[in-house]
């Protein structure tokens, strides 16, 4: 579990079931980056990303793992740890059920900053500066 | 039921699901939208549209009507009509399950052309004397 | 603008944008979907309904038009009424961008009850006497 | 380049883009599922799963790896491997637009077998079997 001040948090909408009942797979990817937006604004670097400025950053590779399920009427809150590995930027997630805690996927992301042309540029200088701050737990998948 | 040589088939699938057992109902804009593109290109509009020039079909409105459900497993054809409203744009569309031509969906878009910056534009010549010829039941929704 | 205690906000999430820039039209549904089961929830009539019991809001047709667009970094508000017509239920939507106050969409859905296997059943008693006493506002849409 | 006679191929949706311009990265998920289910038809397997009968093929875990991106107006096609690992079978996912051959996206997903109470289960001997003589190359992630 990812020992941060930061979570996102949201319900699980209906729109998100399939028909065995449980929240698609796709939707963790949708969670995982609507933590990262959230995350952005909870640490003051909004303003380092579209549509703030034109860079964004654009997924290089993906990993989810599914340890239980979630349904409809179901509160989720996604923790993340996010890291500096040179040009890149990898974002760990941890998605639990509230109250309970059950862990429900873990995963992570692999970013690279890109302009408007998707030309990769460099992250601007205070948020690489914010991010190698941040703690970071070796084992979390 | 439109008379139209078009038609756009495809099978239902598994993510457009949810908890209830049938396709969840934003999916039956996602079927006309798709509709819509196939029928740009079988009636040789492609090009008056984009990616291939910077005019898009905004839509102004939609309506769905659901006759029926439709299940993973199932397969649906659309087939739709089109006029011109002065600078409007109107599509309807009828979904029917293949092979049963059981009705499951109908309804209507309406549109308007827009550049790149959202700004309304004229459609090419072309392509309103193409709409002007086709057929239009008055009687569909 | 719809009169009422209840509203649903959240942020425009960036998975829900196109190519055009702007919030993709099937996602308006979602939205008005959030939002009828937030306002389950804010009015004591969540029990009334799945997961909680067998009765689901089944969509019979639904509605939207587009009075602007929303972009990624946008706030929106979703207000709804609703009301009873004989064994049928209709909420009523508008969308604004918050805190300007514009006005993005506008929007309906039909409904009836159906158990888990998509049997029409009756609304509780509880559930449609609360919903007698809700203001509406005819000119809406 | 997985070598093998089946593939499933698709037109990028408009629906499917993102305000980057490209295919949203989540789509890609949704891209090898439409695979596993078309192959699963192809193969002659598809009565050995839902809604045939009740084994369905949860998702353990998912990797997608971004080699390009794809836009509105690209074709893609899709190319699967897969093999039994004691109670699991695991998916690998190449897809290349056409006709150009570029890749764009490498992946894998990881299943149980699932009953329709989300209990693991057996798969049916025959699907075993057939797996069980399929080509898999190693080196494919």
């Amino acid at each position: 579990m990812i020992d941060s001040e930061f979570n996102y948090s949201r319900p699980v909408q209906f729109h998100e079931t399939d028909v065995m009942g449980v929240v698609h797979h796709v939707n963790y990817l949708k969670y995982f980056e609507e933590a990262r937006v959230a995350w952005l604004t909870w640490s003051g670097m909004r303003e380092t990303h579209f549509p703030f400025c034109d860079r964004m950053l654009a997924v290089l590779s993906s990993q989810v793992f599914h340890d239980g399920a979630c349904r409809f009427g179901d509160h989720i809150e996604i923790r993340l740890q996010v890291r500096v590995l040179r040009l890149k930027i990898e974002f760990q997630y941890v998605i639990t059920k509230t109250p309970s805690g059950e862990t429900v996927a873990r995963g992570s992301t692999l970013h690279v900053l890109v302009d408007n042309q998707l030309k990769p540029c460099r992250p601007e200088r205070r948020f690489v500066e914010y991010v190698e701050k941040q703690k970071w737990i070796e084992t979390l998948l």
